[in-house]
């Protein structure tokens, strides 16, 4: 489950998580999402919260009123896991 | 209300309100606060958050497990003002 991604999962979830992008210089990856104001932002971020909470994997991540960037990496392996891909996921669910 | 602070008014706030302090080169307050575990965290942040609302000023903030950075300023003024001041007591009382 911590274990690192190999290249071949990396490409398959970098082509499936649309709008994520690896951070150069670090083994994480990162999306910036844009809601109408502060309250729809906060209610995505409430869920993404229970989840990683849920999951014991919690993002890197910021704030300013109607915008959330999130970065996603798993400190136990130094880089990118299937914790990060299943965190990822559910973001992605939030954010639809 | 959201007028620039004064340079006394501004000084008087600083040692008001421990642990903040100006940023450098950006007319805004910053403060790091620690928790015991994201819980904690996302506890006080939660709080914040309600508190923003109702005062329509939000913070730029972020966090990463159980640490939250949490940076103050009024974008209508371009600096700092009774708002930033106002909020920053509210999240005194939160992280007491």
């Amino acid at each position: 489950m911590t274990e690192k991604l190999t290249p071949e999962a990396r490409a398959e979830i970098l082509a499936e998580l649309a709008g994520w992008s690896l951070i150069e210089g670090r083994d994480a990856i990162e999306k910036s999402f844009k809601f109408k104001n502060f309250s729809q932002a906060w209610g995505f971020m409430s869920r993404v919260a229970l989840a990683a909470e849920a999951l014991n994997h919690h993002p890197e991540w910021s704030n300013v009123y109607n915008r959330v960037h999130i970065v996603l990496t798993t400190h136990d392996c130094d880089g990118l896991s299937e914790r990060d891909v299943k965190l990822a996921r559910k973001i992605e669910i939030y954010a639809a």
